[in-house]
């Protein structure tokens, strides 16, 4: 078989990622669509199972789900020498986001209680799928962080079985491959292109601090307009209150 | 260029919208229904980000946004003069609800936290959409009723446009004039055409107290035939109850 | 008219309801599917109103809506002699799930909080419904378990009218006949056949039992492999556990 | 079981049948909608087979499908004696549309050649579902009238079972009775109810007949306002034009 | 009321006009697209009644379609005096594209035989929505070009009403201002926005050209590479065939 | 990167292919569910393009396309040393089904006029997609079976790009490995395992035939029951027919 698009992903360092994990979601956006014209990089639907998840960032190991064939069923239970995912959650590295295609398919939850703590214990940075999870009390108390699109009941392989990893996937409506950066907070997930993951979190952490300056300036009663996005005066008025040690009036 | 359907709404006072927000979102949809036939007033899908949100009414001040049309992408951002978003965050009048048209699409955050800043410093009443907002942390933390169907990362820009401004809009599903009543609570947001407001208003009150009255006879185990809706005897009981000054038992 | 499905449903104990109750919904699909390769039992997008709810397992009393005839609306009203709801809500046994066919109608809400009221001072199991609720701070307040795919603030009549009882119905995707089991929990509803639910139930609590022992070990740093599922040599130490009297350290 | 909703249908002569066999579908919702104020009696998406489908109109004959519960599998072969299918093939009266309820589901073709060939031969009406139906060619071979929504290749017993007969069912959104009148022409289906059928059939016969005089007059470059609909002057015309015999010119 | 978008649009030749009738409109879509990186051009689902549809090119003349308020019912009606479809009918330019906003309602026909009748003879180019349309049989007889998403029998006035006209409109997911050119073929419809036509017509012009001869080399048997695109020999190979007075063998 | 599920397809017989595609695709689903229990093998949606397609049979080639990333945009034009789609056209052996995953995205054509030449002279037996086509008057003039869930005007790299090929894909729903049987005909598409296509394809034809029998029978007047499924007297008359010579009477 020929894999056409093996496109080399550039590793993306420790340090980078920790930025990208302190910029939110929404400011990644705007970065990558004013700076990179790429519109399509938010995962739709897919949202942290508790609110209170602290964010993520880490590059993506992928596995691709497929419905089911019946006939291949019994190759889907985890004790079968077949079975896909079980060496899935031995290899995946530390540090990894463990990125799940289905299709959109939210009739099965793709992963329980048992294999979201072996995840937790190989310090695994978080699961994230645009289809279902499952044993959902067990997940929170494990407080490990999962991002998904739904919650099913019945076991991943009622419906769905694994066809390929470490490949290309399609999560949320947004291609994905392995080695980009995966980001998750409480608004959501976004995929940053690898190659441009330096460049996106040194312009977010600029945005995300210039905008808390502007937040603070509208809560005095100040006008949107000059403000947000800010002009001249308003980034002379930006860099004063900077020199002046960002003290708490602006 | 013609408007064909210029609608004088009728402005609503405060007093009735005082009254409107103090009926029960539920109860409106009933009187709207039995006493005029009404069947489509509730947003489908628009709910408020924060379950604990107070109960609002305001006139509709309308917005529509178009899917963008990418030749125009540069007008859309908000330093662009031709942006057709700042000049509505200042024109909106105190009191109002910023109701957005979004068609249904959730793929972009209509509203980040600044200009939710600033629409709350300016006294307008909410703001509500079938499409999505973003920077929900911020929003939440600013306190201010917002209603919407889902929320997402990316900034408006990357999908849509605003087209025109109090306008007729479509927002879930129901039609809605610039200055109908817009009340929203907990359990969602209905459309109340002024000129209908004072009566709805009046009667949704008498429809709450009645129904509270019956909850009581039901939770001593009162059958629910002749209770809901009341019979003879039980409109006396009702009143009888009210004359006695509303005591605790029932 | 005919009913060609008559289908005697076996009556099943109080004593096989209690265990349902205390097995989880992911569990019971599992048990469906592995040994009577059931795929499709679980009510798609049923979800509880309040995450906090406590299980619950009934038999189910179902009931039919179906869209409005408009020139039947006046009958569908709770105090006319043709409404259909009314003897129903009456009729239903203590212990019986109120089981809602809505045809996945999400516009109107089924109940609102005086029949919730009723429904629960009859000791009703709970009320299940792939349409929506309405009057959700006071059902809330009422604490009694409700499980639906949405919220919605007109009243039923606005939409549908109940057209068949005590039949099959379609709730959430799933087949349910009369007497059926329905059991929900935290992560929502699964109907259990009649004639399956002793040995599911038996099964059901054999397989979390087990699971919880799994995750126990999984958090000491296990591999997944060999211990989920148990190979011989894990579901020895997992009798010699047992037979220990279930210390806490595996 | 109880049926709550026995209903009984006004029986319809072959006269009216004969009469509403001979109004176009549009008329038939017009009628409707005008005299009735029924906004829903057009089955969404069911369409015939053969564009060129002569018009037909009967009582309706109903059945319901619901999704299949595997363990029922092998009651739903055609040769198994709890099979509901070919009863029903034989008890449907001559003349009656076979209406069958699909839930709107097209994975599977409800009815193919060998039972469409037998329907024919029994002289009964129609054939109508809001699902799928299979062996296309050779019901196009055998000439005989068809609705549905999709074509699909797999069996019925595929996804689906029979669960009721002559009950009330949804078939593309509308409600029908067992006896209310269906309609069918190359726009699609129209439930017409039991009850008003021939009022219907009066006044949609006088409707045509206007609309055509409307039409030759629009032809030789009349405008619309006052002719359509007709005014006290326009009516005069078509007066005088039926009492001159309907010559060519208008 | 403010419109806050009046975009004036540059009046379109009538030569231009006449040449993007004669491209094809996936031509035109890759040419928006290379030339423009216009992505979001083609009406989606939107396509003609009738297959053999000549292709038309007119500016769009706009209507805009909202969900009926049933308080409003009478005014659809087009003998009522704020009826707004009569004038609208009258006052369309001959040579404009009647575009008809219906945001994707597909439950009522929103023309049928009369009006379309009067707007054939009033020289009107086409009508479009992504709404349904309706007597089908009559529209087809009378043998004008009109695009839609389905056919529905039911009038429109059962689901919607005309609340704007000459406005921006989306129709087909795609956001159309008064003015911009509206090309239909068999292939479905496309806007070239009206800055862009004349340009767009002349290299759409070329590219047909060139792909007619690709496809007569590709028929001897040719390779796809080097040839479409076409390389530089292949351009010159282009020339030399032009220059030679397009002869029949390539 | 590791490729989990390399499962090698057997390779199926020039003869068998033959056989399976004179066996109707409702025959090929019915023998699949009845002998091997899979449900799910008809490709949802995937329709040919002209009804007249002859039917075809052959090896599954596959493609997958993913949603584009902006980024990549001019590698997805044909003329791009990293395109991925030329080589694939001069790939895909004689004979094969070009079988393309579009994940059901239907805004863009994935092949044109100039393509689908290409496939035909190199003998390639037909595309199919759950995508969509364009340049379809071209296509239906070349004369070589495709099909597809829709038609749309933009090239694929308006909204597309190929991640993969020859690996698993999902098209209409259903699960493909590579050198899977794809089988087309006037009713849709289906794919047989291959290592189940030789006794499918026996199967099937003797079910054809006993079938055509049936309907012999069915248009003589003879009830249902018994004749189909044939019971033991019916099965005696069919092999009676047979060793008469198969007359035209039966």
């Amino acid at each position: 078989m020929t894999r056409p698009n093996p496109r080399k992903t550039k590793r993306v360092s420790k340090k980078v990622l920790d930025q990208l994990r302190r910029v939110t979601t929404p400011t990644l956006t705007t970065q990558l669509l004013k700076n990179y014209r790429l519109h399509n990089v938010a995962l739709r639907g897919v949202l942290p199972l508790d609110g209170d998840m602290p964010a993520f960032a880490g590059p993506a190991y992928t596995l691709r789900y497929a419905p089911l064939r019946e006939d291949l069923l019994p190759e889907q239970w985890m004790d079968h020498p077949a079975n896909l995912m079980t060496p899935a959650i031995e290899d995946v590295p530390p540090g990894a986001v463990f990125l799940m295609e289905a299709g959109g398919n939210v009739d099965a939850g793709l992963l329980g209680g048992n294999i979201v703590m072996r995840l937790k214990m190989r310090d695994v940075a978080a699961a994230v799928t645009d289809g279902a999870m499952r044993d959902i009390p067990e997940i929170c108390e494990i407080g490990w962080p999962v991002c998904c699109s739904s919650i099913a009941a019945p076991p991943s392989f009622a419906r769905l079985m694994v066809v390929d990893r470490s490949c290309p996937v399609v999560v949320g409506g947004v291609t994905v491959f392995p080695g980009d950066v995966i980001v998750g907070d409480a608004e959501g997930v976004v995929a940053v292109p690898a190659h441009l993951a330096a460049d996106v979190a040194k312009g977010g952490l600029a945005q995300d601090h210039l905008e808390g300056w502007v937040n603070r300036r509208l809560a005095t009663g100040a006008k949107i307009k000059g403000l947000y996005p800010p002009d001249a005066k308003a980034q002379a008025d930006y860099q004063a209150w900077i020199d002046a040690g960002e003290p708490d009036e602006v």
